[in-house]
């Protein structure tokens, strides 16, 4: 079966993954959890094989790192899995009860999205969670993981599909793509997939973003952004924004812009540009950041100013940018020009001055003295996290188990007809119950 | 300005619509109550300009009735606009709040969703809902609406949009195309409009969403059945499956198809045809139907099987399709097949029928024992109705003013770091606030 008839039956099926209690659904997490440790012997053996064939192809050290499946890894995942277990039940939530009239009783509930399909990067462990957040919520999954851990996968995959169909899932709930042109063919799949979660590389999330009608959840850049207001506090604003830049710069929340306010900024600069060398960080600026700087001397600093266009540049590397503004008004205008609504932070000491901010600026996380780092499930205490979305429409910033949910209306009468409301003779009465 | 360049413009400045308080929005609609009120001469002279020349191109008198704007009219949107003065604020909601850690706290609040594009047909009267709601909810918007209406609109917009400003609603909150080709130019907005509202034909909506990369929020068609089961209480189902017909035939909840138990079909089906023929409803079926309804003699009947592709058929008219299934697994499976996901009901008095129908139904709505049509914003006792939504993402069903709104994350701290709770230092504790 292709792609798409595969997603057409999976579509015509999951109902009957979403008629599945959480007590089967957690019963079915159990048994994926003790398939996979029981069987940790052939998955490591398979992970092998995929780091050999990597080994090979010169993959670097630190990609080395994302696709081994070890003992840590196994440990890390059973007790993700423990944790969702643990988890209260995402579906048959009551968001609404209302009494319409007497007898005519309205319901909105929470249930699952339906067919998902999540294409990752190669990182074994992605498989586990991913797989295991879409039977937490009751919904079917199509899962295509990197081709560097196709052996890992193949075997991670088969091992928890058995395990939770045995366990009583419905037959069909997870899917597994293995080739890469089977990408394209699920993007075609807009009647049958209800929702795309892309990870990997911006260029990657934006090809999927602009070459699919169905919604995608995710984020294609995280250009962040920290202001440095005349009111912050000068001592705490470096290890902030060191934090921001350093404590993992591949992360879509680290920061890549710092805005300073004209009124500190001759005092900031030369101790950020100093701290920045230190960490090694190079720094860039525009031309007004540079004549501050001209007599700091750092081979971290590049002398050639910055151009406006540049400051849609998501480094992802021991770089920043930094630029003056002439206050708050101008530091909320750039950020909502050049960043990507992702998360972005201001430093102050003054609660207007945040207040004005933190409301204008249009992006899903808006800090006050913190680093932009925490904008993660994990860090909100959402227990899991299935990604960060940058749309404003269904889930905005981290998300958790809630992303996967939509809802529905149940109405329950006694054969109320509408004609009777239309022409006087019943009145609606809407009473919350 | 190109449509484009005012979408950017609008987009820059929504953060100053999103900053302005209930306060002030609810003085702005105000403004625009009585300012519609005193203008009502002009607006019903432009109306009536409006009416001739489509006496003039020969439109139907059910049109001509949508096109009219009237003392009648005036006083709904009028009344209207109280009802939403009297709403409570949809933005600034803490829809949570949690401690992360002693001096971090993090807020998820409500906040416009920006900038809203709403094409809409013409009816004077949604101008001014469309236009009350988005200035309730903070959104800045564009409007398109139909040009059979175009000097009424031109006005309306006119004297709303004088009034808000002068309110104190931020310049450019508002924005009239006119066009029918700024439609296209519209669509190709998606760095800048954040939601499309389209309203009106099928195919209209189709396109729309077929032609833009700018969520679209709304519904193309309305397949909705009523399955009549085997334990369902029949003199209570005629009148039922009657209203759902014929009660308002061109709307979207309106029944399109009615499933029956096998068990009960050479009842209920010659019931409902005499029924059906007396209200004037044409009646298809497929073979098993129509050898049921052999010996019933009625005009109504149409007497050429239907194939299975038929069932995709909406009518908006006074005609069904009926068709013989041998039980709520059949039911489900021919509604989440040949539905559009909007409402769909079933008539049983089996509470784990029920049960199961409307776990198992993949729709926006599902009903035991009343009629399709309760599906509606002022139905359901939302005070307001954006429209009905057939996605599963964002807002689903009859939406009210919520469907306007997203979220943001705001993050309150005192200088923490990541790399503190990374290395251990520090921990998480979240507690709920």
């Amino acid at each position: 079966m292709s792609i798409r008839e595969q997603a057409h039956q999976m579509k015509l099926d999951s109902n009957r993954m979403a008629a599945v209690s959480n007590t089967e659904r957690n019963a079915a997490l159990a048994a994926a959890k003790e398939a996979i440790l029981a069987h940790s012997k052939e998955i490591f053996e398979a992970n092998h094989r995929d780091l050999e064939a990597a080994e090979e192809n010169g993959v670097s050290p630190s990609v080395m790192k994302r696709l081994k499946f070890d003992e840590g890894k196994l440990a890390d995942v059973t007790a993700g899995i423990d944790q969702l277990i643990s988890l209260p039940d995402p579906i048959g939530r009551k968001l609404l009860s209302r009494e319409l009239d007497e007898g005519l009783s309205l319901y909105r509930v929470s249930v699952p999205i339906g067919v998902i399909g999540v294409i990752f990067e190669a990182r074994p462990d992605a498989l586990v969670q991913i797989s295991t957040l879409c039977i937490k919520s009751g919904n079917c999954a199509i899962l295509k993981g990197g081709k560097e851990t196709a052996n890992t996968n193949r075997i991670l995959f088969r091992v928890i599909y058995e395990a939770v169909t045995a366990a009583g899932m419905p037959e069909g709930c997870l899917m597994q793509a293995e080739s890469h042109s089977q990408i394209d063919e699920l993007l075609q799949c807009d009647k049958d997939v209800d929702l795309l979660i892309p990870r990997g590389s911006n260029a990657f999330v934006r090809y999927i973003m602009d070459h699919t009608k169905i919604p995608v959840m995710g984020h294609a850049d995280g250009v962040c952004h920290i202001y440095v207001d005349k009111d912050a506090d000068l001592a705490r604003a470096i290890p902030i924004v060191l934090d921001a830049k350093t404590q993992y710069t591949a992360a879509c929340n680290a920061v890549e812009t710092i805005l300073v306010h004209r009124g500190i900024a001759s005092e900031f600069l030369p101790v950020l540009a100093k701290s920045f060398a230190e960490a090694g960080v190079s720094l860039r600026g525009n031309y007004e950041v540079l004549d501050i700087l001209s007599s700091v001397e750092s081979e971290n600093i590049d002398r050639q100013p910055m151009e406006e266009e540049d400051f849609h540049t998501e480094y992802l590397a021991l770089t920043a940018s930094a630029k003056i503004v002439s206050g708050v008004e101008e530091a909320v205008t750039h950020i909502n020009t050049f960043g990507s609504h992702h998360t972005d932070a201001i430093l102050t000491e003054n609660a207007d001055t945040a207040e004005y901010f933190m409301q204008r600026v249009d992006s899903a996380g808006v800090y006050q003295n913190c680093s932009t780092r925490f904008a993660d499930g994990f860090r909100y205490g959402f227990g899991a996290e299935v990604g960060i979305s940058t749309s404003k429409i269904h889930a905005r910033g981290p998300v958790g188990l809630d992303g996967l949910v939509t809802y529905k209306y149940r109405l329950y009468g006694h054969g109320q007809i509408v004609g009777d409301y239309a022409s006087g003779k019943s009145q609606f009465h809407f009473k919350d119950i």
